[in-house]
């Protein structure tokens, strides 16, 4: 999506420590006008995946994941890192190793907001390591949900994430997918 | 506002601890149909407020503010409660008692997303006893910027959080604003 790659090439900063600092439009500020527009394009590529509901991780989960639902017209669900009081006692929980924290972090879903047999779309900001993503997948595994399909707006295309996760067919979608940043210069892939 | 209270009164629920429940709606789960009719609503309420941009917390912030930047076409700011490694060195920080949790909790603003001068308005899902948002206020004064009014999907109107921040004549809208939840029955008050 010519659009979010723009964006990338104009604020994104590759950090030190490999990095991509998105935090003017994506993960501390975020561009709404820009985030209706990723929403919108991941809707239209999984129009036809026939989802009954979108699962994504808190905290930056949320923005893209509740535009693309809003074109979906499908509900959303964040799993939670904490277990809220208004939770109940038994929940579906994993572990998770959090990439820019560099500790684990436990991924939380109600089971009345993820149904047995219920076909479900994945949502995230970013597709790296796909450690993240993979947590969500062992939650939608353990309420005998489907995934049906995984759509980011940024992929880092040189980690393992897109090999790890597309082992069992799901169609994968990343709305600006990076070749490399090597010497701090993005460059994308074709597609 | 008719729909969101008609939804509390529909699937919102009372919980023996005086928490209500709306995580089927608004902070775990978001129907976004609803979450884009609150931020239309809380953008025509602010149409006229000066913004700059919005400010609010994560995480069960971020749903609303975003849909009311996206109809006011304002940059989004949330406040996070752990610092990433994407943030700089100085930060603009505070700390808030979590009702929800019982703890204290960090609220960290970076400086170039809250810049000194600017007119900030913050939305956020729920006014109670206001705590969260008078740290958000905090972080508006330190940064230098002005606080223009304050938005929230739900309030708690028998908690302190209305007076407590309303001193300065900041003006506060709530499309939900609840009178009572004695005895497990919602009821709002007339406005």
């Amino acid at each position: 999506m010519q659009l979010l790659k723009d964006r990338i090439i104009k604020d994104g900063k590759v950090l030190n420590n490999g990095i991509l600092k998105v935090d003017g439009f994506i993960n501390h500020q975020v561009d709404p006008m820009l985030m209706d527009e990723c929403g919108k394009e991941l809707a239209r590529r999984f129009k036809n995946c026939g989802a009954d509901r979108i699962l994504t991780a808190e905290i930056s989960g949320i923005a893209p994941a509740l535009m693309t639902a809003r074109y979906l017209n499908l509900p959303v669900v964040y799993a939670r890192k904490n277990k809220p009081v208004t939770m109940p006692d038994t929940v579906y929980l994993t572990i998770a190793p959090s990439h820019t924290k560099g500790n684990m972090v436990e991924l939380i879903v109600s089971p009345e907001y993820l149904p047995r047999g219920e076909k479900i779309l994945i949502i995230d900001d970013f597709l790296a390591s796909g450690s993240t993503i993979l947590g969500l997948v062992r939650l939608i595994q353990a309420a005998g949900a489907e995934l049906v399909g995984i759509g980011t707006l940024v992929e880092k295309y040189f980690e393992s994430g897109r090999a790890l996760l597309s082992k069992n067919g799901t169609p994968i979608e990343s709305l600006a997918c990076i070749k490399s940043m090597e010497n701090g210069t993005i460059t994308f892939t074709e597609n």
